[in-house]
Parts: C-alpha cells; sequence; structure tokens
C-alpha cells in the first residue's frame, strides 16, 4: 500500500498486488516524474496569489485520483471498458510530463509544447518506456493516441483531454484551494455522478439531469479564466518575465550571456531542437537561480529586469480595451518617449497583452448530453452555456510603475479627445 | 488598499492611509521580504506530504494577520497597548525573515540561527532599517525586544513569541491545510476569543472560559509535532540532505567542491561568520541548483547521495525506541557492516536519529489562565494538559532501501535474544 | 457580551454596552423572535434535501451579522451613514418576524403576506414596539421605511431587501450548507468587499473590480433556484400539503374538522382577517399536530393526504415543458380518469405545478455598477447576467407514484402523436 | 438508484438492484423511520448551539452510510465477512429507531430506554419485521445480536455500538458541523483507514500506525461532550424541560391536565408499560404541542415553565463543583427560601445538575491495538488516552435568572467563610 495524502482528494491509495495501481507506482518513482515538484502549477501566478506555490507533481496526482475514481465507477457498469484502465490512468498521471520552467509560462517563452514532450518522453526516455512495456507492449502507443485524440474509443481520450477531463477538474478545484479563490470550488461529487458513457457512439456524455452540474462548472471555468489565470498583475508578472529571458536570449546569441549548459541549450534559437536531457534538465530551479545571478551580472538592462522579477517590483496594467486600435497605438509611442527620456528601453518596458477568457468551447467535440432524443450539445441546451462559448477579450498596456501619474494622464487625455 | 487574498484568513486587507499599514506595505515590498517566497516553510517535508509546498512568505503574511486581528481587538479594550500596534505587527511580520534554506533544516546544517540572523538583518539591512527608523527612531529596538523576550509589556512579545502566539497559531492552520492533515484544523476564532490582556501583571491571558479552546490547541500541536513535522519519512529526507551538505562541506575543505560563492560561503567552517550579503543569498533555489549539479559532478557519493534526494529515493527508517542502547548500538554496527560489503559508505547512509515530541512546555512562561482566585499555569488546571508536558521521545534508525530485507532480519534476531 | 455559535459566520458577538446591540439582544430574546425557531427555514424542502432541517431563527440571526459586518465597514468610510445604525441592524434582524408555518409554504396555502405581517408586528406587538420605542420614537417607522422601500436613503433599504441584500447572501450560503449544494457556495468575504455606497445617489453600488464576484452570486442564486427551492421533488411535496390543508378548509367550512382554535382561524377562509395573537399562535409545531392528528380522523381522503404527506409518499412529476398547451391538459384528463377509476379523487391527486428559475430581475432597481463614465446597470456590463434576466420556465404534472406506469405509457403515446 | 446528498458525506447512493440495498430502501420508507424526521437529535441542544437543529433522521442515513463505506472495505479483503453485510447495513440504519421526544432528554424525563424500543420495534412493528424477514428470517434476530452486543461476530456489533463505532463517528462530525464547534471535526478517512479486522478473535481492532487518528477521535469525543453536550447552559434548559413534564405528570395524577391520548400515556406513571402505537405516536411535534397549549392553561406553575422554555427563558447555572457537599447544601437551601419569599416553588426553580465528561472508557471492550506483541488496549499505549479515562465531574446549581445577583452575594460569603 502506497498513501498519498492529498489537501482535496484525501488519501489516494495505490495497491501494490493491483497490476496497474503497482505500475503507477512505478512511474511516480522515476526522476522524471519526481522532476515535476520542481516545476510550479502556475508559473509566476504565486506573485499574485502568494498561495499558488504547489506544483505539477500534486496536480498530476490529482488527476489521476480523479480519472481513477470515474473510470472504475463506469468500468463497473460498462465492462468492455475495463481493458483500458492501464491507458486510462497511465495517460491521466503523466500528462504533463512535459512542462517546462514556470508551466505555460516556458511554452511561450521558448516555444516549447509540453504536449510533444510529453509524447517524446513517452518514447524516449528509458525508465517510462521501459515500466510501460514491460505491462505491455501496447501501453505506450494506447497512452499516445489518447493524447492526440486518436485512440479508438474516445471515452479513454476524452476522459484525460477534453472539455470535460479529469485535468481541468483537478486543476480548477486545486487552483481555488491554494489561491483562495472560492468561487472556483466544482462540485466534483455531482460532477462525476452525472458523467456517463455512451455505449453506441463510445463516447463520454452526460446524464440530463447532469445538466446544472456541468453548467455550473463550465461557469466556475469562466470566473477561474476571468479572475485568476488572466489577473491583470498575472499578466503583467508573465510578461516581466518574459522580456528577461528575451533580453537573455540576445546576449546569448552575442555571446555575453553568463548561463550553463542547460540555460544556453533553451535560449538557443527557437527553430533549434533540445535533446531530452537538455529538456529535462530544465526546471524553475535552474531559471530561477539564473534569474537570481543575472542580477548581478554586466548587462544592466538584464539585470533590472531580474531584479523587478524577484523583488516582485512588477509592471503595472491600464486597461485598454475600450479603445479604438488607433488610441492604443497612439497611447504605446506616447509612452515610448516618456520612457526612453527616462532611459528605460521601450522594447522591454512596455507592450501590449490580450487575452480571450470563455468558459467553454466547441473544440475537442465538445460536451454532449443524453437527452430523450439522443446526444445533444450542451450549449444548446443551456442558454447559459451558450453565453461561455462568446470569449470576452480584454487588452492590457503594460508599463512600469514609474511612470504611472503620466500614463493616467495621457489616458485621461485620450478621453477627453474621443 | 492592498489586498492579499489568503486561502486560510480570506482577504487581508492592509490601508495606505493608516501609518502603520503603509509602513507594513513598504516591509512587504522590501527585496529581503520578498526573498521569503524561496524558502518552504516546511523545508523537505514535501517529500513526505506533497502539499506542504508552501513559503514563509505566505506564512509570515499570516501571522501578522492573525496579530493584527488579536492585537485590535485588546487594544480597543485597552487603550494603553495602543502605542504598541507597530511593534506588534512590525515583529509578527519580520519575525521569519532570517530564516535560510529549507527553513529550519538549513539551521541543523549550516548551524545558523534564524532568530539571529533576524536581529542582524533589523540593525544592518539598510532598506528594513530604513522603513523602521523612519516610522519611528525606537521602532527597531522594541522590535528587537519582541525577539528577545525583553520588551517592558510582556504581552507585546508574548503575542509574538510565546507558547500562545500568532505564530504557532499561523503555521498550525496553515500546515495543517497545504498537507491534508485535518487533525490540525483548529479553532482560529474560540482561541483568539479566549485570549485576553491581564492588566496588573501586563501579561497575555486566557479567560477560564477558553481553557477547552487552548487544551485543543495545545493537543492539535502535539498531532502535529508527531505526525507531520517528527514524520519518519519526514525525519529520513531531512537526514539524508544533512548527509548530502555534510559531504560537499567535506569536499570543499578539500578544495574539490564545484560551487558558486553564495554556497561556498555557507559551507566553510562553522565557525566561520557570513556577511549578511551571503547570508541573504541563500535561499531554497541556490541550494536545490547545486545538489541537480553535483548529481553530475566528480565525487561519486555526493552525486549518489544528491540524486537519491532529488529523485525521491529516500532511506527506510526502523524504529527502535524500545530497544536498549546496548542494541542499538549493535544494530547499527552489523548494518555498518552489510553496507560496508555493498560499498555504501556506512558514515553517509546510516545513523540514529532521535525527535521529542510534545503539547507543551513551561517554557517561556507558560499559559495562564485568569480563575477567580489569580493567574494559574494551564498545566495545573487540566489533566489533559499535564499529559502533554511529558515528552514522547522516539529513536529511528535510518538506512537505504536496498538493505531492507537483511536489516529486518537482524531486527528480529535481536528480539529473539531480548 | 452575547454569543452565538453559528456555522456559517462563526462567533456572533452583541455586545451589552452598545446601545444598539444592547436593543437587538432586547429584540432575540422577545417571545415573538424566539417564536421563529419552530419555523424552517425551507418549509418541507427537507423531505428533498434531508439536511435542510434549519429555522428562520439562525436566519435571521445571519442576515443581522452579515449587514452588520458590511454596515459598518462603509460607515467607517461614509460617517454619514453612522446615524441609520439601528434601522439596519434591527430592520435586518426582524425581517422575517412575520413569516408563517412553513415559511414561503404558508403564504401560498393561507393567502398570507410575510412582509405584512412583519411590518404589523413591529407596530402591534407590544414587546418588540416597546423595545423599539424606548431606543428612538421614529425608529419603528424608519424600520418599516426600510421594508417598503421608502426610506429617504435607498442604501439602507437597499442592504436590507434588494437584489444584492444580505437577506439573499445569508440565505443561499445557509441552504447551501445545509442541503450539502456546494454549487451553493458564494464567495462572502469578495461580495462584501465590491460593496460600495455612492454618495451622490445615496445607493448601493458594486466596485467595477468586484464585477466578478457579483456575476458569480447572481450564478450561484439561479442554480440554487433551478436545483434546489423548485427541485421537482420539493414542488411535489409542497403542492401534497396544500392539497392537505385545502382539503381541511373544505371540512372547515363543513363544520367537520377537528381543529383548535388556531388552526380554526388560519383555515377560514382567505378574506377574513387573522387577529395578531392568533397568527403569531400558528408555526411548524401546530400544523405539524394536525397534520398528524387528523391521519387518524373521519375524512379518508384528508387522512390519506396527511399520512403521504407524514411519511414521505410524495408524489412522482413529470416534465411536461415541452408539450404544447392542448397536449398538457389532454394529459391530464387522461390521468384523471386513471385516477377515478382508483378512486382517488383527481382534484387532490394531481394538478400541474409551473415555476420559472432566474438568477436576476430589473426589479428593485437592478445592481449598479460605478464606472468610469458613471453608474451602470450590472446586465449591460456583463453578457452573463443578461442570460440570467430570461427566465426558465418549466412545468410539471404532479400525479401519484400508484400510477407511474400508466403515466409514463400515456406520455409516449403522446410523443408519438406529436 | 436513490441518492440522499448529505451536507457530510456527499452523495448517499442506494443501488435498487443490490438486494441489501433495495433492502435498506425499504425500511427508509416506513413510517415508522420516517417518524425520526420529527426527533432532533440533540434534543433541547439549539436553544444553546442555534445550528444544532437536525433530526435522528439524518444521523441515521449517516451511520449506514459510514458503516457501509467501512464495512465494504474490509469484507473485500475478508471475505468471510461478507454475509454479514445485511446484518450490519441495517443495525447501523436502524440503530436509533427507539428514541423518543426531544432523543435522549427524554429517556430521563419519561425513563424509557430507546435500545429497549430499538428491539421492540424491529420485532413487533410489521412493516419493519416484514422488511426483514422477507429478506431472511433470521436478519431481526441477528440485528438483535448486534444491540446486545452477543453477535457471534464481535466486528459485526463493535462497528455499530462500541468504544469506536460509526454512531459515534457520524454524531460527531454532524454536531460539529451543524452546531459550528469546529473542534469537533474529526479526520473521519484516517479513522476509517485505521480501522480493520483481527482474523483471530474476529474483533474490530486499531492498525498501530492509526493510533494518532484513534486517540485524536477520543480527544475530540472529550471536547464534544466537555463544551456541547455538556454545556452548562444546555443542561439548564434540559433541566427546565423536565421540571415542566414532572409538573404535567402531576397534574395529570391529579386529573387535571389537558393533553391528547398520546401524551396521557408518556406521562402515566413510569412503571406502567406504553403501548407500541402510544410510544411512536410520541415525537417532538406532539410534546412541543403541548407546552405550547399548557402555557395557557389553568395551572400558572405549569403555564410559567412552558413559557420559559418556549420563549428560550432559561435558568441561569453556577458551577459549584469546588464547594464541599455541605455548602453546596447550604447555598441550595438560601437559595430556597429567597426563592419562596418570591413565590417561586424552589422544587421547579432550582436544584443541582451533576455531569461527567470523559473521553474514554474501558467499557464495551474498549479499544484494542495492534502491535507486534498482539493486540493492546489503547489506553495502554497512550498517555493521552489513558488521561481521557478520568472522568472530570463537574456541578452545576440551577436557578432562575431573577435571583442572579442575590445569589452571587451568597456564593460570595460562602467563599468568604470557607
Amino acid at each position: 500500500m502506497r498513501t498519498y495524502h492529498d489537501p482535496l482528494h484525501g488519501a489516494i491509495t495505490l495497491n501494490q498486488t493491483d497490476p496497474v495501481e503497482a505500475l503507477l507506482i512505478q512511474l511516480i518513482d522515476t526522476p522524471v516524474f519526481q522532476r515535476l515538484r520542481r516545476i510550479r502549477q502556475l508559473g509566476p501566478a504565486s506573485l499574485t496569489f502568494h498561495g499558488a506555490e504547489s506544483s505539477r507533481f500534486t496536480h498530476s496526482l490529482g488527476v489521476m485520483a480523479i480519472a481513477r475514481q470515474l473510470f472504475d465507477r463506469l468500468a463497473h457498469r460498462y465492462i468492455e471498458l475495463q481493458p483500458y484502465r492501464a491507458t486510462v490512468l497511465c495517460a491521466a498521471l503523466l500528462h504533463d510530463l512535459g512542462h517546462g520552467p514556470f508551466s505555460h509560462t516556458a511554452e511561450e517563452i521558448f516555444g516549447s509544447h509540453h504536449e510533444v514532450w510529453t509524447q517524446r518522453i513517452l518514447q524516449e526516455y528509458l525508465p517510462v518506456a521501459h515500466c510501460l512495456n514491460q505491462f505491455s507492449p501496447e501501453l505506450s502507443h494506447s497512452i499516445a493516441q489518447v493524447y492526440c485524440h486518436q485512440h479508438p474509443v474516445p471515452f479513454v481520450w476524452q476522459l484525460v483531454s477534453s472539455q470535460l477531463d479529469c485535468d481541468r477538474l483537478d486543476y480548477l478545484l486545486r487552483d481555488s484551494y491554494f489561491t483562495g479563490a472560492s468561487y472556483g470550488q466544482l462540485d466534483l461529487e455531482r460532477i462525476l455522478l452525472a458523467i456517463d458513457y455512451d455505449r453506441l457512439t463510445q463516447q463520454l456524455v452526460v446524464a440530463y439531469k447532469g445538466l446544472a452540474a456541468i453548467e455550473h462548472y463550465l461557469v466556475v471555468r469562466y470566473f477561474m479564466y476571468a479572475q485568476v489565470y488572466n489577473h491583470a498583475k498575472n499578466l503583467a508578472a508573465t510578461w516581466l518575465l518574459e522580456q528577461a529571458f528575451g533580453r537573455a536570449r540576445e546576449l546569448l546569441a552575442q555571446g555575453e550571456l553568463a548561463a550553463d549548459e542547460t540555460v544556453q541549450t533553451w535560449l538557443q534559437p527557437k527553430d533549434m531542437e533540445l535533446s531530452l536531457t537538455h529538456y529535462l534538465a530544465g526546471d524553475d530551479i535552474v531559471f530561477m537561480y539564473h534569474l537570481q545571478r543575472w542580477q548581478f551580472g554586466s548587462d544592466s538592462l538584464l539585470a533590472d529586469l531580474c531584479r523587478r522579477f524577484l523583488n516582485r517590483d512588477l509592471p503595472k496594467t491600464l486597461e485598454v480595451t475600450a479603445l479604438l486600435p488607433s488610441q492604443q497605438q497612439q497611447l504605446l509611442q506616447q509612452l515610448a518617449t516618456i520612457l526612453s527620456q527616462r532611459s528605460l528601453a521601450p522594447k522591454y518596458y512596455c507592450g501590449f497583452r490580450q487575452v480571450w477568457s470563455r468558459g467553454y468551447t466547441l473544440y475537442q467535440r465538445g460536451i454532449k448530453l443524453k437527452t430523450e432524443t439522443g446526444l445533444q450539445e450542451i450549449s444548446q441546451l443551456s442558454p447559459l452555456v451558450k453565453t461561455l462559448t462568446d470569449p470576452v477579450q480584454r487588452v492590457w498596456l503594460i508599463y512600469p510603475a514609474e511612470v504611472k501619474t503620466q500614463l493616467q494622464q495621457l489616458r485621461a487625455t485620450l478621453e477627453h479627445l474621443s
């Protein structure tokens, strides 16, 4: 028996005598899975929500725990699903294996895609590949099919990666728990009870009486995006981090960056491919260490960007959604002039950031409800969900705190003219 | 208005127009306070309780929030306390400023004491010293008095550092929240309502009707020590970390350690003093980075210890509390022989770890209850608390997983003989 | 000090030395307020959600606690509000004083309106009227102004009775807590922090940055109506109770009902007015007692209805929203025929029940947000709220469990034809 | 599928196609089980903790839910337990069937024992007896064996009724949830995981590593008794209720009590036996109704006692534990004199109330831990539990609020003399 005490799901117990669960234990014990302890779930979000300090490791366990609960209940009723247990649970556990430093933030900065790397790790990283092959020679392939939505039984991939999957259920719950954003509290039990398997189409479907539970889940998702993930302060922190790494990349190209081999390879031009070893050597620790070191390096620009990030001296944001594109550009130019006068290079100190929040898309087959007249797309049954499919777009101008007063004056003038 | 959304205490709001709270904002914004984001509250405990990933930063905000709530309620009734508001709140906020890498773990490894460093930072670190002095020339001194329990009004230091202080209240609650150990849930509200100020002795006292709330708090503390802080797996993880740094120190003395200046100064002999700059440069990031690097270094022993720690390949533990000291030594020697045969240097791969858990001590004036016949020590009124003053001692033998079977055989033989 | 330990709001402490809070204590101690302990918050809803057993008493304390928290924070900033403290807190505490047996259920059954009775109690019931007058001769009048939305300062009545008031905040939270419907969990703190006072219009307004908190509140309200208050089983239980009292009223008119004076006066024709004494004598206890007694009375119809209610042998429901009105009528007639054959009088054993659920209406001035360009109605800023203004209507056919199979066949036939 | 949404245990789902669960549904649907909705779990405790309004019905479902969770896990491992599933689950569900008005309060007042009545109902109440017999002719007998601790497999009765049973687990959790006493929060999951079955002795035992979870449970129990169940205000409320019914019984003996048949039979001398029908007709509703009615009856003493209870005009309490018995008697006599002068009959308006709180007794075989050297009694392994076996006794003098000042003076004088 191996027990993981989780603040959200309670005791997650794995049984050594169950072959699938014994495999899960082996996988958890690989260095590549333990590496997820060193990658924060929400990247720099803890600078905005100080409790958001948890790692991909805890989330990955949670996704597996939810998937097991859901799968075991349904496979008890639909016994034809039972052969897929290893595929579902491994896919759930390992889905984030390919994440890099600062989670999604890394993807924007380094141009990597965690899904691609997860696939590569499954095939090329021996301790994992070995475990999977020993269990069954087809397992690795069938997990890969889950990730690219090509598993012959759609239910199997939908459980792990769809509009209503165990990944989203865990991260919404978990991020709500750690950030203290109580509007993110899902009713996990009612959602799980609502999820069903449709024998005919082999899809994940929702019982009609579970409509409200799913509506609620989608609303919660909308709120978490609008209020946490896309919080203006979080966007500013992420933007600042990007500027620092952008500058580091320039210095590296000029041969002027002090960095170890891992960071050097990560910062090489985006079209050059990283080796698996170099990729896996990259985690929050390595990059945070370099940010700390660069504070005292010779490039004063990079030093300043690093200092601001580490000391949480974050840029400010001004919402400019309501302005015309021409007005936005005008504002940016005026801001650039002011920054130049203060010797703050505009390229690194200001810019736009645009986000779309929506609670639901039809992407990935949407969510199907079982009704008396057959399966129906949820957005056609629920006006609330229909509304959530309309993305809410917001645009922010990011600028350094030093020029706050001046920028507000510029903004006011613009108001006046328009 | 500055708001920190805390998962435990909800919105912690600081008001710029209140001079004390404006000072708190300034202090939070100093680099030395932001550094606490890079020091985990429970060191390596997340290897045992995966949710325990939160930092000293979040805890420090929490202690200040509890102190403010308690102080403001009592200072409203006992107005003579009002002049101490800045002292109490700053002392609460800054009490952990001097923590080093891995929190308490660092203290054992590096021989540093966070209290000493907190005091030095207050005096020598200019951004903090400047803020405090600008507020009042005496503030820094009076905070120092809190930390060494010499403030003329005992209540002022007791609130921050005593057997019933805001520090303990926050960490018990917080560690319970993040580890998922629900027996650590305090009834914070009832405890705070029970705490009172005794005008005559100027002490923190407990209203008689609050006896049960305080008994419960002490019981919770006992459970958290016995089950979380002193969990055998956590002891093993900490022990492993110590061995790694012990080996690194040896290599440094031999001039064979690859390490940056920060780590070199931290690992110099314990009697050499660190500069403040070097001290503050040490955090979890720097040391974790080196552990990662040393995995691939030339010393195979250090590399192995680091690898085990990072991949969570932790030593096992065997409780030997019930054995005689001579039996314990005998076991250790037999174990050493086995390890030597496997080329595992006993000095680094096995040892004893002894802990005492108790819920209460009379240290720091104990806890006083207001009764009809005057103040009384709680352990004299409550049989439950009296029991908690008896320390429960446990001894563990730490050994590598490879020899588990052999060690259990040795243990069984010993049983037989005794 | 008087402390009420509330599972939702923690310790609700009233201070005898504060004149307003001393008044609240006096009011709580009146028999008419204690009577609320004998009236369940959700009438017969505990037959559907077994945890829903809490009373109007606990809710009333909760509304006062929320109102105090919100009012005190705003009156600290807008000191011109301070003179209204007694009005706001008393109005919040007493707003449900006029409720009758089974809360809202009584209103439908007996044609009474709790608001009207609350007003009468304030004026005519001496222990309350006396307390209020002693505090201030105008207090009673100004509370009455709150209830009819005519207080000169709109903020004062909006806090107690509007689209965003302390009454709704408490009951949504409380009903969610007791029914276990976790999608009803509001983020009370964020909502309260979002609420502000607009000096110019003297209205309750919402800060723009609180938009999401209020959107979430309205969504929660929608879910609680759709899933709890308007749950089909709850509608069926309420309907059955109405049939029982309807029959009792008929028997009384015929002089054939065994009932005490209280019940007799409550069951007299709706246009005859009850005395205050008779009204207040009516509570859940008295009516439940009579239901129990009538089970063994001479009228077999009433006995059967009472028996079904007390033993939770509730009618079934069939959703007929999608049918044309003519189809609905056709179904009802066919059902009536079947019931008659089984000697179940259709008049008492079947019928329609129609409900509208919506999360928001513009009624009572709506909810105003402070924006850069002035106050704006929330439904114009939020597509989500706009969607919630569209009522979702559902129609249920209620019928006895005995004919379930037959009714389903009828329904299926209808499907076929349409 | 039948689902009960419970605020503590979430969805409690019963499956119609499982024979045991189908039986449970039938039992829940009997009138005698539905009657438990009309009996409050904690009698008059809601006068002290206003949230404590929940019924025996919700508790009974909860006990069954916990028992099922625990039993199913263990019977999966120890398959020899499987034949006892019906016995365990029915015994858990029905264990409180025999409770009378105001739960335990009734037992003191009316001299009835709910265990005796539960047994009688099982045998004599046809709807229940019929369900059980149809399932198996031995079931009723084997449930009876559980209740009198004579089932051949001790584990079977221990699960339902022992020092560590599902009954206690549910009521501690539930009462904590509804009263808001957060120190009553058990770690249900860890406790359940700690409980094991010992094949040799067929007993319920606790795994050694679960020691802390069980210690915590016993401490929680101690706190709930000391702080909630034996709260002085709750003792006073119960005492007042007893006085009212004591007076009613006297009046009945004199032929001067207005009461219906149910109440008359319940109030007849304690040695006369009630019929099952009369017993079951007694619930909170019937007795509360009579209390309301007697307020306006001809006996002014009974009217006054009822009025005080219904309006929560409760007696005060003075702790006299520290006084000598002779001093206690002296105080009572002086109090009696004062009451007589005010025409308050001492017999009904004052008296002593003595309670013992302890967290643990050795009664019912105690709790056994599995250790390396065999089963051991928990109180011998845990100093904390050992302490909890010492009962804490407290004595209260109950008196009417009117004479508070005078009584405090008397008490002070006594202090002086002693």
